[in-house]
């Protein structure tokens, strides 16, 4: 192939890569396969998902989508695209949606093909993979720190100062679990927007947090918006993928004809449809009980005395671990212990692996992870 | 951003588009909502699907999946990986699985990005739309008239001329349905490697014919090949989206960073393997079925006295319309009539909407689509 002539430095990935590729939360059939477990005696923290699990009907309109399978589904998910835009009052022609937002993340990156791109971070590693992978120039902002994010106006000031072609934004953040205010994200795509930057903000985890701080209405009014909606964690379809993104019409329309065919295969499809249509208590008993349940385990982890719990907006709660313990010694203890899997920030910018991340999950396996957090702090006690 | 003011044409789809970009069989759930029908009360021979439907234990396997929809799945399709591999006693390290085997071509025009494409058509339209998408210029060869694949020598020496990076042969070819020999691929991968030219092989039908002709086997020592292969046709997963590629050390290894996290969602990687585990009996029972059905349906075709189907050797069959009949009103009649589905062939470089392609379907659902073509020529005779 020519490929390997060509000047610029595409496509050749490996040694440059800079970020965490392909370490995330999750992998309990792995795990589970290693340990010679079942995957149903592993309790998995380290996984951002919806303790209640999928919402009423859904598991319903899954069995029936079995009976399907020896068909094509559509080959643009357009049913899927119709429900999420009717859900947010939108016109289908502002949405995409995608094998998860993962999925879409890859697209925008490799269509849109910025040479400069800023992440706030801590944030999620996928954006500086799929950046990386179409050739751009990954910048790291540091825009938390000691459980706050920093101030907006500085943050702005410095994300210009980088003349980035993109401007990638997680909030609720993953770990961080913080929050920015709609107001503060406005101003900030409109300075982007004034200078021909492309903004995009990841609300896959907004649902969670009972807020009202989405911006996906405004992508109405700003060009350079892009929102990207995930299904997978606030309906529990982990395994499923399906995800969207909403984003101004000329985006949206320049990155449509990138797109590949049968993108969603035929349960996602008619499972995240269904949620979608079916879900306006569901979504309200989640922020309630994810509340009430973070607020307790918040406490409890505060507790333990060698653990200091960040403020958290969604369904998860990022930790520092005090005091000269590691990470690791954590983990190890809680999946010896309780079989509990717990998620390491080692990997993400700015932390490190005295940075811990839990998923906030149902009362019992809650009260089973601080009971196995309490006896890892006395025989640590002892030990020392 | 700066994409608009790169010097190469990349990312800039639209009408320099020759193929037929998502065009396919299929459809089935839009054209049941369009024509206020219930998706059973169609019989769908646009798509070549195995008509003996899931091999046995694949529906338990799915219904099981469903409990788990709540954890990730694997994230590089590692399980899947094996299976397929175990089954070809191949390494792993052959072999890459994907959300279907077109998410596979996308990924390989994109990662090995060639200047010029050799196509033997008619065939496939996702390859072109593909390359295309990757900025590379296609060149479609034809290769097959008149039920018959052309010489492979003359094939050969045209591709060579046209200097191409990679040249994409279906084997059987779609539409065509003729079948090159194990022995004339052979040789021409031989030549194309011996000229720095990457080829690639798509058997997505293959498992149909009953044939040894598959080039998997091949990938130890051709440097240049890729073969694509799907389970969504024989194993009837078609709403699940899973195939794989196997290829030379080298191209995978290539392709293997570029691929994103979390492709195949969870019930596709289960059903797949289960199905690439437990079939061995069920690909001879589809074999000798599809082969005694296609027999009958030739002959059948060729006996209404307007159709000439051409020799086939996979789970479909291309015919052509003669004496001035119009492939639009044969489809319209078959739909209206019998609530069949046809594929027209207008959109494939070198055929047109006179050429028509029928799957294979069940004794019963062949019945039908033989007494609603006789009708057509019954009806059609007595307006003339």
């Amino acid at each position: 192939m020519e490929n390997s002539e060509k000047p610029d430095n595409v496509n050749q990935p490996g040694k440059s890569l800079k970020t965490g590729a392909l370490i995330h939360g999750g992998g309990i059939f792995q795990r589970a396969a290693a340990a010679g477990l079942e995957v149903e005696e592993i309790i998995d923290f380290s996984a951002n998902i919806n303790p209640l699990g999928l919402p009423p009907g859904v598991d319903k309109v899954l069995r029936e989508s079995l009976a399907h399978l020896q068909h094509y589904p559509e080959i643009d998910g357009q049913s899927l695209r119709r429900a999420a835009a009717a859900k947010l009052g939108l016109e289908p022609s502002h949405l995409l949606v995608g094998n998860g937002s993962t999925a879409l993340i890859y697209l925008l990156a490799r269509v849109l093909r910025p040479r400069r791109a800023v992440l706030w971070s801590p944030t999620f590693s996928e954006y500086g993979r799929a950046l990386e992978l179409a050739s751009c120039r990954v910048e790291n902002l540091i825009s938390w720190r000691d459980g706050v994010n920093l101030e907006i106006a500085n943050l702005l000031g410095k994300s210009l100062k980088l003349r980035p072609d993109i401007v990638f934004i997680c909030n609720p953040g993953n770990p961080t679990g913080a929050l920015w205010s709609r107001t503060e994200l406005e101003t900030v795509i409109g300075e982007l927007a004034a200078a021909g930057i492309v903004c995009v903000i990841d609300e896959a985890f907004i649902d969670f947090t009972g807020s009202d701080n989405s911006l996906v209405d405004r992508v109405v009014e700003f060009d350079n918006l892009l929102v990207l909606r995930s299904l997978t964690k606030i309906y529990a379809l982990a395994g499923l993928r399906c995800g969207y993104l909403v984003g101004s019409r000329e985006l949206v329309d320049h990155l449509a004809p990138f797109q590949e065919p049968w993108s969603l295969n035929y349960p996602a499809l008619r499972a995240a449809t269904a949620a979608l249509e079916k879900n306006h208590d569901f979504l309200k008993d989640t922020v309630s009980f994810i509340r009430r349940e973070r607020t307790r385990l918040t406490k409890e982890i505060a507790g333990t005395g060698y653990l200091t719990p960040y403020p958290a907006a969604a369904n998860y709660i990022l930790a520092r671990l005090d005091g000269g313990y590691r990470g690791e010694d954590l983990r190890d203890h809680l999946f010896r212990e309780a079989r509990i899997m717990l998620r390491l920030c080692g990997d993400y910018v700015g932390l490190g692996n005295s940075y811990v991340r839990f998923a906030v999950r149902t009362a019992a396996e809650n009260t089973r992870l601080v009971g196995a957090l309490r006896q890892f702090g006395d025989n640590s006690a002892v030990v020392e």
